[in-house]
């Protein structure tokens, strides 16, 4: 019989049928599930979303009562939208900005890695802290990229990190070493960007 | 002359000179691009964050002061967290979630089939309104892939659209004609999740 013979009827049954199948599967999968931890999270890849999405985190877990804190390897990245946004919570959120910091706009390397290391020592207590549920590196992956900072010496805080502490790091080029680490990680890959037909960044989407 | 010859005062002035290419090569491009209007943007792909990604747009619009409208084609997608946040903006968002909506607990075809209908009359109110300016459509992807609506219509509708109009459609599978029609198409791709080592969702990261 061909699915084009079968009547409403059918299709649906057919449907709800397969749905159920699919449902028990997924049900099986989530029961076995039982441990609960503080994930590090990765967004990597060249497209866009990773630190927009690393926001939309933020967000879930500001709605959720949850304490955040937010440091900033690339100047400029988080801007005035996301400010105003986060400024809403109070202090239920800790945002550092780390002076000049790293910046396409400027070609100073000995100034950046002073900024990389002092965003580190930053980004470090709110890691280790009892007070902070989520945290976000942003851009990180640049500054370990250009071995900014030790590789090593991060890995080992984000090990030694409390147990139900959550850190997600953004950027494209994720370290090797750091994807092994991470528990969740995801790549933003490229399909399609609309500078491929002129359109300029655009404010409230792209910044 | 090889580079581990080099001064650090080398190394600093050679990486200074390689960044300035780099931001002349980026400023040129940037120069480029003049049009202003709405994107559709589509956040596709199997891996997390499409989601997350589009609710951080969400919350950098609203700080931007813009005003926003979600509608959720699969229930109990953006939950607590996310209602929560949103509320602390007041008019500036308008939230529809629609009845029951399509769900994976559910496997009633014809009622999913009329609960996607009724999102949609409400989203394309939203698209076409001098209203909002930025609106998602959470989810669409995976009722236009179950043909719950008629693709044709929906891709006419978003066509059609006020001219500084932002719409962002996420869910995996996104039908090849809407990634045609769309100005900026990101797929997040999995590339490692922590079910895989037991680890269950977790409040404020995953829900």
């Amino acid at each position: 019989m061909k699915t084009e013979d079968l009547s409403e009827a059918e299709v649906n049954a057919r449907h709800a049928e397969k749905m159920r199948r699919k449902k028990e599967a997924r049900d099986k999968i989530i029961a076995t599930k039982t441990i609960e931890k503080g994930l590090l999270i990765v967004h990597t890849g060249k497209g866009k979303g990773k630190s927009t999405a690393a926001f939309g985190l933020v967000f879930r877990a500001l709605g959720n009562g949850m304490k955040v804190a937010v440091v900033q390897f690339v100047k400029g990245r988080w801007q005035t939208g996301e400010r105003v946004a986060l400024e809403k919570f109070g202090d239920q959120v800790t945002f550092a900005t780390m002076g000049e910091g790293f910046t396409w706009e400027t070609q100073d390397r000995a100034r950046d890695i002073a900024a990389a290391k002092a965003a580190w020592e930053k980004a470090r207590e709110f890691v280790m802290d009892a007070e902070h549920d989520l945290v976000v590196l942003d851009e990180l992956n640049i500054v370990l990229r250009y071995e900014y900072l030790d590789l090593g010496e991060v890995l080992e805080v984000l090990n030694a990190r409390p147990r139900m502490k959550h850190v997600v790091v953004t950027g494209r080029n994720a370290r090797e070493e750091l994807v092994e680490a991470a528990d969740l990680v995801t790549e933003m890959e490229q399909v399609k960007h609309p500078f491929r037909s002129g359109v300029k960044a655009q404010r409230g989407i792209e910044f």
